[in-house]
């Protein structure tokens, strides 16, 4: 299940930041979300199963999801999170969902608690299982969190996945499960088949760096350092596409999407990257029809003094 | 695939040390040998396939085989290693087979030349794949290394697996693969699905480490210490047991196996767990039938005054 220590830290965490429920019992300590959704996947999926995913979705899951002979049904995406009338209307059966109820990913919004209730509903009804991927909630610019969708689920259908790849560093590879007391066994044959345990020493030194509480510092410091970024970008972006531009998901994590009309965002993400500006094609997180063109824009790593340039180029790629 | 700079130290290791033949494209770096089983199989298996195991053979590799709904067919092994003409009676038309050349586990033979060309002859006609655990060869207390069945092969069908679990520290996670070239873009599409990639820090620590000569020192320091162990083993062994035990796999590694008659070994680990000596029980590493009693005595861990305690701790379980 990964280091005892780290599992309790992340316990501690997680009941007042998030209002995730659960022991450090509970928590098995993983390479990420990628292998959180494989350990899901494998425990709780037979091959053939049918999965929810949103769409737009997280096109990494989809891998893995095929990996495992998963067959995945898209349901659509609005500003209230995952259509759940829709997906019953595509799939009422379906053995599991993955969500990302705080902060959809990529459109970014936040689901609504009705929505929130009609999913944990249909999942009891249908005896599916829930993955909540909560890959970004530590940074929330404007509102309050909201908490987590497993923090609502009486019923044990929820697992919740969470990652220090987007509030550390991705090559850090640490990431957690927080599973429903009674499949602790199940994910634990899986676990120890796949890989026998993670390593020991990034667990140690990361259940030090929260226990001294230079994991809450480090959120507060890089909250106001990822805001500033994120203005910066809304503030060089408005002038230059004006009207043209739609924009959501700005009101938390480390991206944005922008929507943006005939243009074909796979050639203008080519383009960009001769000018080494990289940029995710939103048409590449569709696995169905009905797809639409934009980017998603990551600032978390580009500087204030960088913004004006990036957006240039950006530009530039479009206008060519 | 895993950081450059250590997937190009471990090739310029491997070559004159293992004999093994490939560039640094054809390695993958992975948490160790159970990851590495694991992504062989996903890559190259499909469910239902049929896999040769050694009989007795590594357990844990029995594990990650049934996750992946494979169906395993015991091979015995004698003192030449894998009994290829057993295996074809059994399953001529099997996928693939796992096996341990250099020091077979448990037993601890060493496989002789003209079953490593019966084997290889087999794979080719067969259009098999040969999965080489090489886990421990770099201890070697009396003869010369033998090379890497990897290294023999013309054909591209063996895939070499390393680790560091043995010759560093197994919660390390680190291990490789080394892929014949025009499988490669199979197995990253999987690694990539499963989990990403290995976390960056360890990977940069171990690449110096072998690159500034320190690990070919720890070999050479630790060959002289596990060789100390080993001897002090045999040497508290033979005079309480006498013509009672047969002793297999002492020439190399960090493990011997002792075969017992007349005891039920999983009963007497208990006991010696209550002491708190650690066992595993041979009867453990047989997935058929034609179970043999004994154990399997890890000395890596256990210093030369330790020894006679361990040993007389075994004998009064034994003897209970």
């Amino acid at each position: 299940m990964g280091l005892r220590a780290l599992r309790e830290a992340i316990v501690s965490y997680l009941g007042p930041a998030r209002g995730v429920r659960g022991t450090a019992d509970q928590v098995m300590i993983v390479s990420g979300s990628q292998q959180a959704l494989d350990i899901c996947t494998r425990a709780l999926l037979k091959p053939a199963s049918q999965l929810w995913m949103e769409e737009p979705g997280y096109r990494f899951a989809r891998q893995v999801f095929l990996l495992n002979n998963c067959r995945i049904v898209p349901v659509p995406v609005d500003g209230n999170g995952l259509d759940v009338a829709a997906g019953m209307d595509r799939c009422r059966t379906a053995q599991a969902v993955l969500v990302t109820p705080s902060h959809q990913y990529p459109l970014g919004f936040t689901m609504s608690a009705s929505r929130r209730l009609e999913l944990l509903d249909w999942a009891e009804r249908s005896r599916a299982w829930i993955l909540e991927d909560d890959y970004d909630s530590e940074y929330r610019y404007e509102n309050m969190p909201i908490s987590s969708l497993q923090g609502l689920d009486p019923n044990g259908r929820v697992i919740y996945l969470g990652t220090f790849s987007k509030v550390l560093f991705p090559s850090l590879r640490l990431g957690y499960i927080v599973i429903p007391h009674e499949l602790v066994p199940r994910f634990q044959a899986v676990r120890v088949a796949m890989d026998i345990s993670p390593p020991t020493f990034p667990q140690a030194v990361l259940a030090d760096f929260i226990g001294e509480d230079h994991f809450s510092r480090h959120i507060r410091r890089m909250r106001s350092l990822y805001c500033e970024r994120r203005d910066a970008l809304l503030h060089h972006l408005s002038p230059l596409f004006g009207s043209r531009l739609k924009i959501t998901g700005q009101q938390a994590g480390m991206h944005l999407c922008v929507f943006l009309n005939r243009i074909d965002d796979l050639e203008v993400a080519r383009r960009a990257a001769s000018s080494k500006l990289w940029l995710v094609p939103l048409s590449s997180s569709y696995a169905g029809k009905g797809i639409r063109q934009g980017f998603i824009l990551g600032y978390g790593s580009t500087s204030v003094e960088q913004m004006a340039g990036a957006v240039r180029k950006l530009q530039v790629a479009i206008d060519a």
